[in-house]
């Protein structure tokens, strides 16, 4: 390919709209282009990165025995009402009716569409078990598309289904699929993707498990036990709290706190620490508005994922209306009286001496006793896990949160599909049962964004080789020089005959100009053939992360790049 | 693979609801599954296919310069409303809003996006010719799908935008991408596919292609002559007729005609040839339901996309009420008194003598001379070429008619996207142009079930080595025989080992239960291994097409099969 004819512009000036680099970078570089929110076309170098990446994947799904089918990108609305989605799931799902005012959905994810691909097909154990796969554009309408292509409303991605007859089954081929990720990764060049614990969400089942990269710019929190390896998104970690209590209870006081509206500004006049206060949250169900008050320890803050998960269904933060019978910033659990489900954070358990809201404009109580004083009551986990919060799993008070972005996910998602929409077979002893599913997907795009986004400076890219879009870049600096261009041609010329991927640079412009753009391109390795090496009887030879910088003959140029290139694009050994 | 995990049922009976082989073969031999109107899951030897056509369009557009970019399934409606499209395009246009109430679309071509991709980068004549192509998922929403995957609503194509700064160098190009069509129907294996002019439709521009495959079950009807080699779809062939005028002209008479509500009926009445009466068809604009009388001789019929490009709307069969003024059946050119765009078709130029409707329930007219009666009137061709008409390329009465299968097609758009659009160049003297657009599609999916159609038998498809979802089929019959079992895993291993693309049934089931499964794969080459062939020191080896049937030694199996695989693969010589 040259240079001169790559349609897409390349610039220098970093665009106001661009929150993270690598959006920023493939904007600058000429990767995508814009065309309404969260949506984008994208030119040939990222569609040939993607391609790479898409020929990754499919290489370890098939190494794990994936069958590579395809589905609609627009289904029927009634095959997601089989499994109750249709209802369940949020605007999101983007719905809407064809000419003959049937209603439809465009996809965001495929567990409907594969049970109804197999559920007449998988009707005997002997056909068990098996996966099956798909590489292909999806739609979610996201509310806040953000970071370029981490976060679109179109994109592209490998989604998988998995069928078994046993848990145990599920478990092992799981465990396949989770290495099978973790090969993807290195081979795509971001081998640090770790894996954690994660909520399963919309998607339903119990054990899931989202892959990592972690980045500063990532839009999910992980929290990470570095003394056990214990690792779970945020949303999902459980928080542990020791709770202390005082050996002697004060008796419960009103005392007037008139301007305190946080539990900050409280803790301040009664020069309390936040530790020992309970403070209220209040929410609202999406359904019906319907208030929610969960009472949890001053200094912690609500993970409204578990408390989603614990109510079955979204919420939001509540607006407090005159007649709910809630005092905003005094709400308190004695003498509350709104019509409001109450729930408690497992942090105030058996805990006493504490401040809180006595439901009453500019007062609070102090002696709090939540055992004496509220009598009964469950008190469930739904507080976020803090830096320097207890390991769920090896009590070492040592968690740290770090900041990462989802590149994969996988989950067991057990019967949810398969039961709703009465997919079942016969077992060896002619009993009928449910099968059980897993389910696996990997983003494109955001993966390309990923790797861009722990492989760039501050002028480009730097693809890996596996995923560049081209292998090597050829500057022809002074391309006017009939000799510079004449050796240029060649090696161009031999190297496509190699079967090497090459962009050759040979516009007549600046060495500046080439190299900035050389740079943009992100292409891994780069040979300048230029009047002054041509008087030496060398090509320059460098890569683009900096680690190479040699001479080169031209007799021996072919055979070092194909080398190099076999090199780089090796896995680092197991 | 091994057959008996390959996920999709096959069976013997045709779906009842299949018109055509190729959608029958592909149910029955587990390629597809319907979803929904118009809508398929494909499972994985139907994705192989595809996947491999893809690959053959791919290396073919990559050959004539092509960059393979993305565009997005979803696109806003502004987009379209720039070209005009979003207004003028009908209901296949599938139209709703996000979550937002933005009113978007789904792509079902991408000339906007194609556009809207260059417009700012493609500002210099420097930067001309270019070509870009996507294959990529698109949505028609169909009134009437059918065939199974021959016309779908959502379904995958390869769509190409060439860009140009003179009309010469855009047929330069069309002719570079022509010769590139032939390649990829000879590749995929229907090298007797033929190009026919046709007509432009919505796309605009004047010169486009369509690349047919003659087929009785085609839903194109193409004119050809064989006599001078004249090719054109239906729609767009010029309806030649040679008017011949009687010496004398009859007075105009009206005479009753009771009862008689066709021309035929008219014509057996008063004992004319259909060709000497001037009959009446009407329609209804879309758009605000006005009338439209076209008159013709009566033997001819009415090419509505001719009548369609006249006037610039879509149109439909009239509804012909009590006041419209028009006497259904009875309808003619002299003293018609109704609200009504009037039209001739160039049959009637200069004719006398007709039969005609005399505009008044249970009357006609004889002896009308079109000239003398209507006086002054513009005849245009909107009719339908004949069988045996008129060739328009070389005046021969020679013209056929066959039925064909429109596998691509490729037009010359002029500037119709890039001038509503504006995008516009500096020419080599700085002046502002506009750029000069082709555009050249082919149906992934579609072209898949034409190769089924043209290479099949009762028993199932025929595929092209280099499409197949296999290379090689090998049959272990009586697997549970330890000898030919352990052949067979052999001959697997071996042949995967010399990358081989192998479908392995070691099934313990019927001989006839395998080969009808193998027909329904239809992979090009078989090798069945058997008890007896064992003792004979052999396997038997056949094509699927049955040209070829010979014993093979275990020794010399795989180089054999490798020898035939390239020999199938390679194009015919031009």
């Amino acid at each position: 390919m040259k240079l001169e004819k790559l349609v897409g512009d390349r610039f220098k000036e970093r665009p106001s709209d661009c929150q993270i680099d690598s959006h920023a970078l493939m904007i600058r570089g000429g990767y995508m282009k814009y065309m309404a929110n969260g949506i984008f076309s994208s030119y040939m170098p990222l569609k040939r990165i993607t391609r790479k990446i898409e020929q990754i994947i499919r290489e370890e799904m098939d190494a794990i025995d994936g069958q590579e089918v395809s589905f609609p990108v627009v289904m029927p609305a009634s095959l997601w009402q089989e499994s109750g989605r249709y209802e369940s799931v949020g605007a999101e799902l983007l719905r809407f009716s064809d000419r003959g005012k049937q209603p439809m959905l465009l996809g965001m994810t495929h567990e409907e569409a594969s049970v109804h691909l197999v559920r007449e097909y998988a009707n005997s154990y002997t056909k068990y078990p098996f996966m099956i796969y798909q590489i292909q554009t999806k739609f979610r309408d996201e509310a806040r598309p953000r970071g370029g292509l981490i976060r679109v409303r179109e994109f592209t991605m490998k989604d998988a289904y998995s069928f078994h007859t046993s848990q145990e089954d599920l478990e092992e081929y799981y465990y396949r699929c989770h290495k099978a990720y973790e090969r993807i990764y290195a081979r795509a060049g971001i081998p640090e993707v770790i894996s954690v614990a994660s909520d399963s969400g919309m998607m339903g089942g119990s054990v899931s498990h989202e892959f990592m990269l972690l980045t500063p710019v990532g839009e999910d929190s992980i929290a990470i036990c570095p003394h056990c390896g214990y690792r779970a998104n945020m949303e999902a970690a459980e928080s542990i709290i020791r709770n202390e209590r005082d050996a002697e209870s004060l008796p419960l006081t009103e005392v007037s706190t008139p301007d305190c509206h946080t539990i900050e500004e409280v803790c301040g006049l009664l020069k309390t620490a936040p530790e020992k206060s309970c403070k209220a949250v209040v929410f609202q169900r999406n359904t019906d508005d319907s208030y929610i008050v969960l009472f949890i320890r001053g200094d912690l803050d609500v993970n409204e994922t578990k408390l989603t998960n614990h109510l079955g269904c979204a919420i939001h933060p509540a607006v407090i209306t005159e007649d709910c019978g809630l005092a905003a910033g005094f709400i308190g659990p004695v003498g509350l009286n709104a019509k409001a489900t109450v729930l408690y954070d497992k942090s105030l358990e058996n805990t006493n001496n504490l401040v809180c809201g006595a439901n009453k404009e500019g007062y609070h109580f102090t002696g709090l006793d939540i055992s004496r004083d509220v009598g009964e009551a469950e008190y469930r986990d739904f507080a976020k896990i803090i830096e320097g919060g207890i390991c769920p799993e090896c009590g070492d008070s040592s968690v740290t949160i770090s900041r990462g972005i989802e590149v994969g996910n996988i989950f067991q998602l057990g019967t949810k599909y398969t039961k709703s929409m009465n997919m079942t077979y016969l077992d060896k002893d002619g009993n009928v049962q449910i099968p059980i599913m897993g389910c696996y997907g990997i983003g494109v795009g955001r993966l390309a964004a990923s790797v861009c986004e722990a492989h760039h400076d501050d002028y480009g890219p730097i693809w890996p080789m596996a995923i560049a879009p081209w292998q090597v870049h050829i500057c022809a600096v002074r391309s006017d020089d009939e000799k510079v261009k004449a050796a240029a041609d060649k090696l161009y010329g031999d190297l496509q005959a190699a079967g090497v991927e090459v962009i050759y640079d040979d516009r007549n412009v600046r060495a500046g100009v080439m190299f900035s753009d050389a740079d943009l391109l992100g292409v891994p390795l780069r040979v300048v053939v230029s009047p002054r090496n041509l008087e030496e009887g060398i090509y320059e030879l460098s890569s683009r992360d900096k680690s190479i910088s040699e001479k080169i003959t031209p007799e021996k140029a072919v055979e070092r790049l194909r080398e190099l290139i076999a090199e780089m694009t090796a896995l680092p050994k197991e």
